[in-house]
Order: C-alpha cells, then structure tokens, then sequence
C-alpha cells in the first residue's frame, strides 16, 4: 500500500503525471485504444487512428513504449515487419480507456444537446 | 443502439473526438478527478490541479461546461461564491478516469522500472 502512496497525479511534481499525458494524451489514448484488438503493424494503426500524422504517432508509441505499456516486435522476416502490441499493464489501461470512450459515446446524444444549449445561452 | 453507431472518437472528423480531448486533456481530466469528491470553488480547484494556471484551468472548466459534463453555480450571497461541480454525466466519466488513474498509480513501480530499462537501452 506504502508505495501506492507515493504517486499522485495531482502533484506537478509527479512521475506519474506525465505518464498520465502519455496514456491519455490526443494520440497515445487512441493508439492504446486501437491495439486493444491485437497487434497492429505501424501503417495499420496509423489507418484506425484516423487524421494522426507519422510523426505525431511515431512519438506516441515511443512514449508508451518506454513507459511499458506497448512493445514494439520487429520480427526478422523480409521485409521486415514491425508490430506493436499492448503489454499486460498497457492491456488493462487500455481496457479502462475503452470503457471511457464507450461511456463518452453513448452519452453523445445529452452532450450535443447540451453543447447547444450552451451555445445559445452564449450568443451575443 | 443505433445512434451509438454514430459516433466514432476513432474518426477525425466525429464530434466525440473533441469531447474526448476535454475530459482526457492534460487539465481537463484533473478537474474532472478533483471533482468527484464534490464541489469546489476555482480556487480550491486550483489548488487541486497542481501546477494549472488560472486562464488554462478556466478554459478546461469551460468546455466541461459546455459539454454538460460540470456545472458552474453562482450563489447569491456576497461576496459571490461560484462553484463547480459534476453532473451525473461527468460523475460517471470521473469515476471512470479516477479508475484509470488509480491503476497507472499503482503501476508506476513497474512503469518506472521500465523507463529506467528503456532509457539505458537507448543511451549512446
């Protein structure tokens, strides 16, 4: 328990916080997401993650990569084939964001309304 | 069932996207987390999101708003006390990112020993 309490993403100072970024980050949260199903090859994943750019997803699994949370599989065919899929940590934190997203979906309907709402109240 | 369909965060142009991007943002989820004890006034929030600036915090606040995910109430008493809270939308979207965050804490052990083996893997 004594080492659960060490981490804190509320604090700035936190190491957990930036792997907090990473995890839920624009792009990390929806590579997490799409290797949900299984091992994607990088062109792969860069199609489910519909408008990232190859830089922009090239970092993001390099973060999750070094946190741990997706490996990277080059495997020694020809052409070589790079995969990557989740790690089990990186499986579970996937699986949380997914029922995140699946929540965040169903609701769409109450949030448009909502952002209308809103809107209205805010027109000049 | 058919009008979850609809929405996709996978796709770049689907409007859950951005409301993905308010409550998994870097200043987005803290506030929604800080939330889910009760409500707070901006200052106190403040406090709670360690690190935020004021204009950054307010912001978060705002879009959360808009999507109906936290209320903002003015009470009339003087001096005027304005605080947010969650809606039920945003209570379960909360519970839901504090259940992630509470399993990234508890791996940061393993994450940081990753980090560690990464880094050392990739010095020169």
């Amino acid at each position: 328990m004594s080492e659960d309490l060490e981490y804190d993403v509320f604090s700035s100072t936190c190491p957990s916080r930036p792997v907090l970024e990473d995890v839920t980050g624009r792009w990390g949260a929806l590579a997490l997401g799409a290797l949900a199903d299984g091992p994607l090859r990088f062109n792969e994943l860069r199609r489910h993650v519909d408008g990232v750019s190859q830089k922009m997803l090239a970092q993001s699994l390099q973060a999750l990569e070094r946190d741990g949370l997706v490996v990277r599989d080059v495997q020694s065919t020809f052409p070589l084939k790079v995969e990557y899929s989740l790690t089990p940590t990186g499986a579970v934190l996937a699986g949380k964001l997914l029922d995140l997203i699946g929540y965040l979906t169903t609701s769409m309907p109450s949030i448009i309304t909502a952002q209308q709402t809103y809107d209205e109240a805010h027109t000049d």
